[in-house]
């Protein structure tokens, strides 16, 4: 084989993280031969890195990846050009980083168009990919194949993006908004002493956002404003009541103020998705990026948002993977350029296959980030 | 005449602030007759208080408006029952207090209505009131009666409004938002040393969000995402460069922080606006409350966010007396309980003229918060 291509690795580099898919060999790396073509059974696997990190992701890349491909010369000496899939801006910004680093030259692939195949390719193939999140219950849905377009997909990065696909490859970019996971780790940080994103959400998992937003009853001193179906509970104005406790930020619980940005940004996000699914009559809205994180208020929020405004019609939905779908896209746009094409050739409920041409990979240890349950066994054609 | 009524007061009580009318007579005392009733003529009156400093304006009225209308017993003795024509959440949690410190009922109008009533009567009656912002360019719009319906009206307080009207006392609230006065000045007390929501206008008034906000060209290093029409300097992630920055607040100049506040609202106003105009082929989008406070920023924020999402086809409108929208309905609507004779009898190019059954009023010299030019001419039917 030839290393030429590193077909196994994929990158979407976003504002806040960059995000990696990789194939996995199994340990026997058993190779078993169908229709002409070697089949290597594994498993895609997933990591993260902060962006501002991007020298530990370039020690992730040549040590776990490049080291067990057997290229030897990281500065693209003793070997052709090495090219890796990879989307997202950093892709455009970083690309000369990498080539003097890693010797890799990016195949950039559209963000969108990643993102788009990055969704298509999880409903399609990998089971118990969707669900459903309503009052604390999590529940899988089947997604008919034959029913799955159109759709409104919301990737919620450092900014919103909100895409309505129609299908494989056929998608516009209908709008989004900029209070995104950039805005809730942004102004985080600069209310509490946070210094992650997760740190941020394990914080607010133990606010009360009513301690500083302004509710309908803070208004009506307790009562609902029932004629026109708001509810003493609802929120009148996020961080409201900041305006006349005459208290200073030091004077809060960090874990309210992480509450109260927490639920703001996740039904703004909501309503605004729920408002563009209408404008296209869309029932289905799936939920991505780094910023759920499978965290259940952030979960629950957005489907009671979407629930609410929608008065039960639309739903929204997230997905396992959410974190990895341009990642994802990327990685199967090796297969072929036209999305037409990504769908698997084979795929039980217990794995999802990919065909990937293009080839050049060794045994690979799984160092995913996400849980091992969380890997898709997977394997790959090699032509 | 009896004083049973005070017919020249009325008071919108928000969660942050409190809006009052009043009706403030010629120095010359002047009454005609016409049709029977008495005419005078004078000035309505604004006047806003913090709501936190509610004792402020108790302390307004009682001296102001209570003394010159000759009502000597603050605590109701001396006097019939006093009824003031009072809307917002305030009218409900404040009655005790009005009742006990004044002596003074509230006859309670429907927040919503109070709104469209007094946007119906501004559009209507008074000259040179709605105008469009963009570009730097204020541009007053004639009305047309008679096309002046449907329309949205989107009223920013502590939080946001959005309301379809199809006509004098028809209308419904389709939407709202939290994310509005109250979280400018909610995170903005918190984030900056500010103290009043003016103190925070100024300040970003001088501010660069570029700072703090992430751009499409900080995520593609410097480029456009030209094939899907954001520019390199659009916002993709609202606060989203305290991410990776490695500063804490003290870094960051508080004008920054605050512009980036103002536009992450405006803008986020603008768009679910817009969205919903949509939803009801509305071409025409009133904005008033006292966020905007005729501030050209945030106008051209919220203009330039309306134009971007409807591609041209929607146009934000801006009123003079934005800020006192509601109480101006509540006033009116001592008129008659139906608000289809809101019409006044008479007017002209240079004065507003109500027609307001009611009475006991006095002269009131003109204290408003508003410049001079701001009050409006009128004057008052004595049945």
């Amino acid at each position: 084989m030839d290393p030429t291509q590193i077909s196994h690795l994929a990158l979407d580099i976003g504002g806040t993280l960059i995000k990696l898919v990789y194939f996995s060999a199994n340990g026997d790396y058993s190779e078993e031969s169908r229709n002409g073509c070697s089949v290597v059974k594994g498993r895609l696997c997933f990591a993260k890195f902060e962006t501002r990190k991007i020298d530990d992701c370039l020690e992730f890349i040549r040590f776990n990846i490049l080291h067990h491909s057997g290229v030897q010369q990281p500065n693209g000496e003793g070997h052709d050009k090495l090219y890796v899939k990879a989307t997202g801006g950093g892709a455009f910004k970083f690309a000369d980083l990498f080539k003097e680093k890693l010797g890799i030259l990016f195949d950039k692939e559209d963000e969108m168009c990643s993102l788009v195949g990055g969704v298509n390719f999880l409903l399609k193939t990998v089971p118990r990919e969707a669900f459903t999140y309503l009052d604390g219950q999590k529940k899988f849905v089947e997604i008919d194949h034959n029913d799955l377009y159109p759709y409104l997909l919301v990737n919620i990065g450092s900014g919103v993006s909100m895409i309505k696909v129609d299908g494989d490859g056929k998608y516009e970019r209908i709008s989004g908004t900029s209070l995104g996971g950039g805005t809730f780790l942004g102004l985080g940080k600069l209310l509490t002493k946070c210094k992650s994103f997760d740190e941020l959400l394990e914080l607010s998992h133990h606010g009360n956002n009513r301690v500083i937003d302004m509710l309908v009853g803070d208004i009506y001193g307790g009562t609902d404003y029932s004629k026109i179906g708001l509810s003493s509970t609802a929120i009148a104005s996020s961080f409201g009541k900041a305006i006349s406790d005459g208290k200073e930020l030091e004077d809060y619980q960090p874990e309210d103020v992480a509450r109260s940005l927490l639920r703001m940004i996740s039904n703004n996000i909501g309503q605004i998705a729920y408002l563009n699914a209408l404008r296209f009559g869309l029932k289905r809205i799936f939920f991505g990026g780094f910023f759920i994180r499978g965290l259940e208020y952030t979960m629950d929020t957005i489907s009671v948002a979407v629930h609410f405004w929608s008065r039960g019609e639309a739903k929204a939905m997230f997905l396992r993977h959410e974190g990895f779908l341009g990642a994802l896209g990327a990685f199967t746009s090796y297969n072929d350029q036209s999305h037409n094409d990504l769908k698997p050739h084979h795929h039980t409920v217990q794995r999802a296959i990919l065909n990937c041409s293009g080839h050049n990979f060794r045994h690979i240890p799984v160092t995913s980030n996400l849980n091992e349950s969380e890997t898709i066994e997977c394997s790959i054609n090699l032509v």
